[in-house]
C-alpha cells in the first residue's frame, strides 16, 4: 500500500497507523474525535464505528452516566419495595383488628419473619454484605480489598436483604449499604465494561471508581449530588487532586437527576424537587436571637453523637461477649436478629407502647412530620391535625407533644444502636438523622412555646418555626455521629432549602468540636471492632510498634538486566516474565542499581541482534530508533517514521484484546487527574504492554541461535535509561512505604540498600504486607500523611536503629 | 527541689517538667487542657494563665475565627466604601442636570479620576496589587510565592484601589482580590501571632493557612462558606487531605456569619439571610420540559465562557504590543486606565447610549433586578415598573426588553474583557456573573413570552420564572470561564434558594465540559501570558524538554558525620549550623549513606564524652536514655526519668521565644492533617530545634580540650540511626522532585549516586530551581501528579539517558 495524501494528512494531524495496524500518535496537548478517524492502509480494518464505539465505551462520562442511571434506577426501585413492604404490614394490620392481640401478633410477625429473611438470606448468600459498608470502603480505598467483597453474589445479597430490612421497619438507613451497593456496581460495570475496552483492565482507574461509587451511592439515596461527593470524600477520607472530584459530581448529579425524574414519571411528585421539600418561609427564616439555641443544639447534638457511637460501641462488645459464651446464640443467626425484632415492633405496636412514640410512623413519615411547617404545641393548630394522618400520631390525649418527642427520642436513641449491631445489612445515617429531627422538633416547639409571638419585637410578628430546629437538628446529631460537615450540604439538598445555612453550619461546626474530641466517628468505631485490615499506623506515642520494614516483604526474587549481560540472559529474562520496565545493574556480584529500562528497549536490542545476523550491519542508532525502523523497513515505509520520531514507539491496535490479567503490577496509567471532560483517550489499550506475537517469534528465534552467538555480550551503550526509577531504602517503613505508594501512585518500587538493588515491591506485596500485619487489640487510626509529619520532629520518634546493628544487618 | 507527690501526680499523667524547664511529655494519644497544668517546681516559672494564653493563640480554630472576622469586616466595609462612592456618583450626576454636557462631564470625570487613582495608588505603593490575585495565589500555592506578594504593603494598595475601582463603576469584580487578601491576612495574621507562639513560625502550618485565607475570601465576599471552600479548592488545584478542608470551613462559615451579621446590626437587613435573597416558589420550581432549555443555555455559556477568555488572551496581547511600541503608554500607566474609564463611562452614561443597556445600574442592582420573580416581557407587570428603580432602567419606551438586554450582554462581554486587562485591582467573577445572569434572563424572558401560560398543561398553571433562567445562566457562564463546578454552589448560597439545584448542575456541568474542551480557564490563560512562575511540567509530546535534574540544582556542600568523625569533627559540625538531622555516612572516601542522625544525639554523645572526662566512666547506654540521664543527673533528680524512657528528649520551655529563622529547612510539623478540632497542641513550640544555650556552652568546652581528647573517634555505636531518610537518585527531574516535596510535605531529601551521598536538597534549592527554569514561551499547565502516571507508560516517554553518558556521569 502507497504513502497516499490521506496518509499524509493523518501526518499532519500527528495520527499515524502503520501498516501493522498500530497507531502512532504524536502526543499533542489535546485530542478530538477528529483525530481518531481511521486509516484505510491498516492491516487490521477498523471501522469508524466500532472505533466510535470503543470510543465512547471508553470515555468516562459515558461510564459516569451509566453508573449514575444503574444507582438511580436501584435506588428507585428499592424505594417502591421497601413502600410496598411497609403498606403490605398497614394492610396486616389494619385488617387484623378484630382482636388486640391478634394484631399485636401480625405486627410483630411480620417484621420478625422479614427480619429473620433477610438475616438468613445475607448469611446465606454472602456475609460479607452485612452491616453498613461504609467502614469496609473506607479500608478498600486504602488500598486493601476484602475478599468477596465486591462481587455480584454481595450485592445481590446486600440489595434483597436491606430491602427486607427497611420493609420490617427496624430503625436502620440505606445510605451506609448504598454507598457500598454503588462500590459494587461501579466494580461491576467496570468488568462489564472491559469486555469492550481495555482501559477498563487499569486498576488505578478502577480505584478512582470505586470512589465515585461511593459518592453517587450517597447522591441516589438522598438525591444529593453535592452533599454526597462531600460526604463520601469525608468518610472514606482519601487523598485526592482537588479538581479531580468532577466525577464523582457528574455521576452522582446524573443520578439524582434520574432518581428524582423516576419519581416524577411515577406519579409520585409533580416535577423535580427535593425529597423531603419543605416550605418555611423565605423573607425571614429565624431571628438573630434563635442563634444561641441553634448553638446550644450543635453542642448537645455533639455529645449525643459521641454518646450513641459510645453505647455502640458498648453494646457490640457485649454482644460479642455473650456470644462466645452462648453457644446457641452463635450458632443460629437467626435468634438474635428475630429477638431484638420482637422487642422493638413490640415496644412500637400502635396500640400499646407504639402510641407514645408515634410508633405506627416509618422513618420516612417521621421526618416529613418533624420538617412539617406547623407548631405542633401550638392548639389551635394542632386541632387540624386529624386530617393529617402522619401528625395525628403525634397527638394524644393523656400526653402532650413533648413528652411524645422525648420517649420518641431516648427509645429511638437505644433502638438504633441496638439495631446497627445486628448481622444484617444496615446503616446508621437515618435512624440518627431521624432521632436529630427529632430533638430539633423537641427543643423548637420548646421554643415557640416560649416565644409564642415570636422574638423579633420591632414591628412584624415572625412566628419561631419549630420544623426549622428539626432540620438543623437532624443535621447535628448525623455530624457528631459521623463526624462530617457534609451533614450540613446534605440536609440542605434533602430540604430543598438553604437558608438556613448558616443555623445549620453553625451546629455541625460545634457538635463536630465536642464529638470529635470525645469519641472516634461511628466508621472508625466499626473499624476498630471489627478488626478490619486498616493500615495501622503508629500514634505518637509507639504503642503499636511497628517494625515491619519494607525488605521484610519486599520480592527478594528480580529479575534484572547487568551490563555485561547475554543475548541468552535478556531472552531468558523477557520470556520469564512480562514486566514493563526491568532494572538495570552494574554487575551481578555488586549489584549496583543504575535504572531501569523498558522491555521494548531490550526487546529492539535482541532484534537488532538479530537482524545484524540476517542481513547486514546497520548503522548504529539509539534503539527507540531502531525499533520503529525495524518495522517499517519491514514493512518497505519508511517514509513516515522519519518524518515522527517522537512517535516511533510501536503501539498495540485499538480493538485487540489479549490477556493481560497476569500483568497486576505495571499498570500505572492513573485517570485520575485530568480535569479534560472531552479528552478522549484513543490509545489508552495501547499502554498496555501486552506481550506480542511478534515479539514472541523473535524470542523464538533467538533461542535458536547456536551458543557463540548466544553467549555474546549484549551492547547496551546506546539504550535509553531511566536514571532515576522510583527507590526506596531496605529499612523504610511500612508506613511510609504506603504512604508513597498510595499518595505518589506509584506501582512498584525498588528496594536498595547503599545503592545495591536488593529486591522490589509492588502493590502486591504492600498488600500482603498490610493484610498480614493485624495487632491483637484492632487497629489505630491515623490521618495518612502522619508519617511524614513526625519525621524530624522532636516530640514523635523516628524509627531509629542502633548503629551497629544497621551495619551488622548491611554486611549480612 | 525534691520530687513530692505532685510531681509525681504529673508522672502519672504523663507529663513532667524537669528543672531546666523542659516538658516532657508521654506522647499520649490525645492531650486535653487539664493535662497542661505546670508544674512549680520549675526553673521557669509559668502562669497557668500564660500557659491557656499560648494553648489559645496556637489553636487552629482561634486562628481561623479571627482570620474570618477580619475578611468580614474588611469585606463589609469595603462594601460600604463602595455604596458611598457609586450613591457620591450618582449624587453628583443628579445635581448636574442642568445641562447634558456638564453631566456628562460629571458622569465620566468621576469614573476616570478614581480609575487613575486606583492605577496611581497600586502602581506607587505595591504593583502586586494589580490583576485578580487568584493566579498568582494558585502559583504560590504550588510552591513559589512571588516576591512581595503578601506584604501589608500590598495589601493596603490592593484594598484601597479595589475600593476605587469599584466605586467608579467599571465592570470587574471583588472575588478575585479578595482571594489574594484573604491570603495577605492569613499571612499578616500568622506572623502576627507568631509574637506569641512559635507555632505560627512553622512554614508547612502557614501554607495551609494560605489555602484557608483563599476559602474565606470567596466565603466572605458572597457569604457563601461551602462554595467558597470548593471554590478554592478546584480554582488553586492543590493536592490535599480529604477531611482537611474543616479549616476552611470554619473560617469561611464564621466569616460569612459576621458579614451577614455586620449588615444586620447596621441595619441593611432585618435578619441573617442570603446576600442575593430570591422569592422563587418552592412548590414547582420548574417544569420537566424546561430542562432542554436549561441544558442549551449550559452549552451555550461554556461557548462563551471559552470565547470570553480567548477575547481576554486576544486583548492582552494586543494591548502588549502596542505598548512595546508605543512608549508613552507604557511610561503612563494612567493613560490606558483613563482611557478606558472614558470609554465604558461614555457608553454606559445614561441618558446617552447607556439608556439601550441600563447604564445607570451598578453591577449589584443589575444582578438584584435579573434575580427579579417577576416577568419583564409580560406588559401589565411591567407597568409597574415605574416605581422601582432598578427595574425601571430596563424599560425603554423605544426599544422592547430584548434589545435591550441583548445591547448589555454584548457590550458588557467586550467592556469586561478589556477591563480586566488593565493595571489595577480586578476580578473577573462579578461581571462574568452579571452577564452570565443578563443571558439567563434573555433566555427566560424568552422561554416566557413563548409560553405565556407554562408549559405544564395538567391542571394548574404554572408560569415560567426568568428569575430562574437568571440565576442559571449565571452559574452556567461563570463555571465556563472559571472551569469550576462549585459556581453552582455559590449561586445556590448566594440567592438563598436550593430548589433550583438540578438545572444549575445540568447547566454547569455542560459549560465546563464545552469550555474546558475549547479553551484553558481565565486564571490558567493569566498564568500563561504573565509567566508566572508555575512549575512548566512536561507535557506528553516533551516539547519543553526539562532536562533539569536534581543534581543541577541540590547543594553540594553537605555536612555529614562519617563513622570515622572525631570529636573535633563533630564539633566543627555541629557549630556550623543547627541542621536537626544530619546524615551520616560510612566514610568521607566512600561516602555511602547509612541514614541520618539527629542532632540531639550528637550533642548528646558530647556532652557525654565531657562527662566521662570530667568524672568517672558512666557505663555505656543508648545515647538517647542518656541524654536524658546527663541531664538529670546534673539536677540530681533521676528518679522521674528512669520511669519514661519514651519521654527522654529535652524539649524546651513552652514560652521560649528564641531566633530561629535562620532554621528554614528543617521544620517538619504539617499540621494540615488532623481532624481533631479540639486537640490543642501543647507542645508544639518545643518542636522546633532552637540553638540553646547549654549547648552551646558544651560546644564551647569541647573546644577547649587538648588536642589528642579531640582527635579520639566517636563511638557511635549506640547511636540511634534513621536507617531510611528521604533520598532521591540524583537523576530525578526537577518535576518528580518537586511533586515528592508537594505531595509528601517534604523538607529536605538527600541526594544519592549509587548509594553515595553527593547532595541535599532542601525546600529553598528546589524552589529556587523553580524560579530559575521559566521557558521563553511561557508555561505548560499540567495536573501534579501527571510526571508518575508517565512513569513506564509507553504512551509517554521516561526521562532516559543512555547508558554510557549515565556511567560516564558517574565515574566523574
Amino acid at each position: 500500500m502507497a504513502v497516499d495524501g490521506k496518509d499524509q494528512s493523518h501526518l499532519e494531524q500527528g495520527i499515524h497507523t502503520n501498516h501493522a495496524g498500530r497507531l502512532h500518535r504524536d502526543r499533542r496537548p489535546r485530542t478530538s474525535l477528529s483525530e481518531l478517524s481511521p486509516c484505510h492502509q491498516c492491516g487490521v480494518w477498523v471501522t469508524h464505528f466500532q472505533r466510535l464505539f470503543v470510543t465512547l465505551v471508553g470515555a468516562d462520562w459515558i461510564f459516569l452516566m451509566i453508573l449514575g442511571f444503574i444507582m438511580a434506577v436501584l435506588s428507585f426501585v428499592m424505594d417502591l419495595f421497601v413502600t410496598l413492604l411497609t403498606d403490605a404490614h398497614r394492610w396486616i394490620y389494619d385488617i387484623s383488628d378484630s382482636h388486640v392481640f391478634l394484631q399485636y401478633f401480625a405486627w410483630v410477625a411480620y417484621s420478625m419473619i422479614l427480619m429473620c429473611f433477610a438475616a438468613g438470606f445475607a448469611s446465606i448468600v454472602s456475609p460479607q454484605a452485612v452491616g453498613s459498608g461504609i467502614p469496609e470502603m473506607k479500608t478498600a480505598l486504602r488500598g486493601v480489598v476484602l475478599p468477596e467483597y465486591l462481587t455480584f453474589r454481595t450485592l445481590v445479597s446486600k440489595v434483597i436483604s436491606l430491602t427486607c430490612v427497611l420493609g420490617s421497619e427496624l430503625p436502620v438507613g440505606k445510605e451506609g449499604p448504598f454507598v457500598h451497593i454503588g462500590s459494587m456496581c461501579a466494580v461491576l460495570l467496570c468488568k462489564f465494561m472491559s469486555l469492550f475496552s481495555g482501559i477498563y483492565k487499569n486498576e488505578a482507574r478502577n480505584k478512582e471508581m470505586l470512589t465515585v461509587g461511593c459518592a453517587v451511592g450517597i447522591g441516589c439515596c438522598f438525591a444529593s449530588p453535592i452533599g454526597g461527593v462531600l460526604f463520601s470524600m469525608e468518610v472514606t477520607s482519601r487523598f485526592f487532586v482537588a479538581p479531580n472530584y468532577w466525577r464523582g459530581f457528574l455521576s452522582a448529579a446524573f443520578g439524582s437527576v434520574i432518581f428524582r425524574l423516576l419519581a416524577v414519571w411515577h406519579g409520585e411528585e409533580e416535577t423535580l424537587t427535593a425529597l423531603y421539600a419543605t416550605k418555611y418561609r423565605l423573607d425571614f427564616p429565624f431571628d438573630l436571637q434563635e442563634l444561641p439555641a441553634f448553638a446550644a443544639m450543635g453542642i448537645v447534638c455533639g455529645l449525643g453523637g459521641a454518646f450513641f457511637v459510645f453505647l455502640y460501641g458498648k453494646i457490640t462488645l457485649f454482644v460479642k461477649k455473650q456470644k462466645a459464651m452462648n453457644s446457641f446464640l452463635m450458632k443460629n443467626v437467626f435468634l438474635y436478629s428475630a429477638l431484638v425484632s420482637v422487642l422493638v415492633s413490640t415496644l412500637t405496636f400502635p396500640p400499646g407502647f407504639g402510641q407514645f412514640m408515634a410508633g405506627k410512623l416509618t422513618q420516612r413519615e417521621s421526618l416529613i412530620s418533624f420538617f412539617d411547617n406547623r407548631t405542633w404545641s401550638n392548639h389551635c393548630i394542632m386541632a387540624d391535625f386529624e386530617d393529617d394522618d402522619h401528625l395525628a400520631a403525634w397527638k394524644h390525649p393523656q400526653a402532650n407533644v413533648f413528652i411524645i418527642l422525648t420517649i420518641f427520642i431516648l427509645m429511638k436513641f437505644w433502638m438504633s444502636a441496638l439495631s446497627i449491631t445486628l448481622p444484617i445489612p444496615c446503616g446508621s445515617f437515618v435512624p440518627i438523622f431521624v432521632i436529630g429531627a427529632g430533638f430539633g422538633r423537641l427543643v423548637g416547639e420548646g421554643m415557640a412555646t416560649l416565644f409564642p409571638e415570636g422574638i423579633n419585637t420591632d414591628g412584624h410578628i415572625y412566628h419561631i418555626v419549630p420544623g426549622a430546629y428539626a432540620v438543623v437538628g437532624a443535621a447535628a446529631l448525623t455530624a457528631g455521629v459521623t463526624h462530617t460537615f457534609s451533614t450540613g450540604v446534605i440536609m440542605m439538598e434533602l430540604t430543598g432549602q438553604i437558608n438556613y445555612i448558616l443555623p445549620i453550619l453553625i451546629s455541625v461546626i460545634l457538635a463536630n468540636m465536642v464529638s470529635q474530641s470525645l469519641q472516634p466517628s461511628i466508621y472508625d468505631t466499626v473499624i476498630r471492632i471489627k478488626k478490619l485490615p486498616y493500615l495501622p499506623l503508629l500514634r505518637w506515642g509507639h504503642r503499636v510498634k511497628c517494625n515491619i520494614h519494607v525488605e521484610d516483604f519486599m520480592e527478594r526474587d528480580v529479575r534484572y538486566v547487568t551490563l555485561n549481560s547475554t543475548y541468552r540472559d535478556i531472552n531468558r529474562i523477557l520470556r520469564s516474565g512480562n514486566l514493563k520496565m526491568l532494572p538495570v545493574v552494574k554487575s551481578a556480584e555488586s549489584m549496583l542499581l543504575l535504572g531501569s529500562v523498558e522491555r521494548a528497549q531490550l526487546l529492539a536490542l535482541l532484534k537488532q541482534r538479530a537482524q545484524d545476523r540476517r542481513g547486514g550491519l546497520v548503522p548504529s542508532m539509539p534503539c527507540s530508533y531502531r525499533v520503529h525502523f525495524q518495522t517499517s523497513t519491514e514493512e518497505s515505509s519508511s517514509t513516515s517514521s522519519s518524518a515522527h520520531p517522537d512517535s516511533s514507539k510501536p503501539l498495540k491496535p485499538v480493538l485487540k484484546k489479549s490477556a493481560v490479567d497476569e500483568e497486576e503490577i505495571t499498570n500505572p496509567y492513573d485517570s485520575g487527574i485530568s480535569l479534560k471532560l472531552c479528552c478522549s483517550r484513543p490509545d489508552i489499550d495501547a499502554l498496555q504492554d501486552y506481550p506480542d506475537a511478534e515479539d514472541d517469534t523473535i524470542l523464538q528465534e533467538i533461542e535458536e541461535w547456536e551458543e557463540p552467538q548466544l553467549d555474546e555480550q549484549v551492547n547496551f551503550n546506546n539504550c535509553k535509561i531511566d536514571p532515576a526509577p522510583f527507590q526506596l531504602v531496605e529499612g523504610t517503613s511500612l508506613h511510609k512505604t504506603h504512604t508513597m505508594f498510595s499518595v505518589l501512585n506509584l506501582d512498584y518500587a525498588y528496594i536498595t540498600g547503599i545503592g545495591r538493588l536488593i529486591g522490589v515491591v509492588s502493590l502486591k506485596e504492600l498488600r500482603k504486607a498490610i493484610e498480614g500485619f493485624l495487632p491483637a487489640d484492632g487497629v489505630r487510626l491515623r490521618p495518612i500523611l502522619a508519617s511524614f509529619r513526625d519525621r524530624g520532629v522532636r516530640g514523635a520518634r523516628i524509627e531509629t536503629a542502633e548503629l551497629h546493628k544497621l551495619l551488622d544487618h548491611q554486611a549480612s
